[in-house]
């Protein structure tokens, strides 16, 4: 006879419903002794000012121009980006149908979140955090507004274990003309999922009543009686380790009181509040190993073009979402290595989302250097 | 008026037939100054025989066993497997349809590719490396015949820079009761583009006379006048930086003069060559920095039940083929980050594909640390 089956024991698969992709969950490995390479440990002491910094204020950057004396945030185009502003060079005859070209145009921007080279999302008043929630809203416009655009990619990349090459606090975006491949699959997903014929709750739904699987989501994780993925929640958002987490501590982030197509569409109480559980998700993070936790953030919303809180189309069904991904796995210099069975077959992952969550709750919400104090 | 094309100037994006995504190039972005992380050297210093090592014959392993005395290669089961052998125990019903489990179950097994504790697969004999394929098709042919099993995955995760814990030679075999993420994606595409309409050229067919997609590709590239993203070929294989590459030098290493569904298919002839293609390939990986090249490499293949030679079914339209995926970038310490845009948005390159496949062609297929002797 079988036995019954104990997600926190038994290995299993779980359904990720944004990407349409599986992930194996290895619990009993837990114990298993770590042999592999140890990173080195990241600096915690670090300048307020650092006169080789081409972020700081007032300094010169590698293509030679200069970083305003900015008192707040600052955004400016990057100077080595990625892809390059319309008009694009004509698509050439292909010599094959497996060997076609797109050309793709757009823009990366940079935004520089604080003057101060020293400190992080973490460690910034929740008014910082505001200022920079208002940066990302006008770029988002701004950028979407510009003819060709599809879509306006905000992220942070933060940590020199994810190759990002500069502690002075500050993010990305990257606007292109054609809808990257994470986030076409993901609306397709939305999509599907709106006109899926599973029974619902009284969760909020997507424009015209459909049932958007975020909103649905977020809903079923705060009302569980055990709460077991829920982090940290606020009147309107909510942090969860995702039932499908790829990443050890995984964090999607989202409003769960209603549906929310983009940034832009935000109520000045909403915007509030992100602020709010921004700065609780990253003091968590810090908290947890000790250091300045090393993640990949991004913003998902609707694509371009922009949509009105007036006026609604099928891209509508997008639900505002944060993907935090950060690599560390057991202390602040042993990682987890994307590699082997993951990047041939499928993605796995050992400590269960339960029990990451679990740890990231048990963290305090007041950081860890400013304790010491 | 727009500009003429040119792919190794212009920013554009190319469409992976496989698994149905696009990567940027980017290749105007060569030139930025390298500010990341840089990691460190790998040791190239190994004893023939290290005490330490649970791998080198003789030895005990971390769960108390003992590895055996052998001669030429070994096969046993993970001590920390992923997966555990069925029966599983039953799915639980779930609370919610977006928290469904399902219990998976398969075997773990090690292949240690040779005695010696400081060689790899670029420094073993052609005979060596035919003992390999052997063991790879027992062990894919034995765990296939396996009540419940839908796939095997054979892989190799080598290097520090990967997280492989142990530099003694030797790879993994996973095989699981469910068909995985990225093996499930790419039969769809072979079935997809098995029933395309595109023109083909006389490139091997699949089973029944229809287009498969790595055959048409494969023969394309082998042909083209330039052959510029082939980096080495013999009678039945070819090594190429696939069009769509994503890790900086990817190959893609595959049979082109007919279809085969797996390597229980391969003749003697085609295993032979499979050898000498294994070792030129690695040699000029490990010769590109002069170091031991780190990578994940998987052999990819049609799904469980394995097919006969005489019989066919719609899953024998794969097409046998082995990933490269290597981190590195630019030298032996400076290495690729999957971050920032990457997780977020959209795969991302700097240099081009055929530019990769020049610098592994300019590449000596004598290994450095045999040519100095
Ligand atoms: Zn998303
Ligand atoms: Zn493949």
């Amino acid at each position: 006879m079988a036995e019954i089956f104990d997600p926190s024991t038994h290995p299993h698969r779980r359904y990720n419903p944004l990407n349409n992709e599986h992930v194996i969950v290895s619990p009993h490995r837990n114990k298993r002794p770590w042999l592999g390479q140890v990173e080195p440990p990241q600096s915690t002491e670090l300048p307020q000012y650092d006169p080789a910094c081409y972020l700081c204020p007032g300094n010169t950057r590698a293509g030679g121009r200069k970083t305003e004396a900015y008192k707040h945030t600052l955004i400016f185009e990057n100077d080595f980006a990625a892809v390059l502003p319309p008009p694009m060079p004509e698509a050439p005859v292909a010599p094959h149908h497996l060997l076609t070209t797109d050309p793709v145009g757009g823009v990366c921007d940079v935004l520089i979140f604080h003057p101060r080279h020293d400190l992080t999302i973490s460690r910034l008043s929740v008014q910082d955090l505001q200022r920079i929630i208002e940066e990302w809203i006008s770029i988002y416009v701004k950028r979407g507004s510009q003819e060709g655009i599809k879509h306006v990619q905000i992220f942070e990349n933060k940590g020199a274990m994810m190759g990002c090459s500069n502690p002075h606090p500050h993010g990305q975006i990257w606007s292109f003309t054609a809808e990257p491949t994470i986030l076409a699959r993901e609306k397709v997903n939305f999509i599907d999922y709106s006109k899926s014929i599973h029974p619902h709750s009284s969760a909020p739904k997507g424009p015209h009543g459909k049932p958007c699987v975020l909103c649905e989501y977020a809903h079923t994780e705060v009302n569980l009686e055990s709460a077991e993925r829920v982090v940290v929640k606020n009147e309107q958002w909510v942090a969860v380790v995702p039932w499908w987490a790829y990443w050890p501590f995984e964090i999607l982030l989202l409003p769960y009181h209603r549906h929310i197509p983009s940034i832009s569409h935000l109520t000045s109480e909403e915007k509030t509040s992100f602020a709010d559980i921004l700065s609780k998700v990253t003091k968590r993070y810090d908290n947890l190993f000790s250091c300045s936790f090393p993640y990949s953030m991004g913003i998902h919303q609707r694509p371009i073009p922009l949509s009105l809180p007036e006026e609604t189309d099928e891209d509508d069904i997008v639900h505002l979402h944060l993907h935090f991904s950060p690599p560390l796995l057991r202390s602040a210099t042993v990682k987890k290595f994307m590699a082997g069975i993951e990047l041939m077959a499928e993605a796995q992952r050992d400590i269960t989302p339960e029990q990451a969550a679990a740890q990231l709750r048990a963290c305090s919400e007041i950081h860890y250097m400013d304790a010491k104090e």
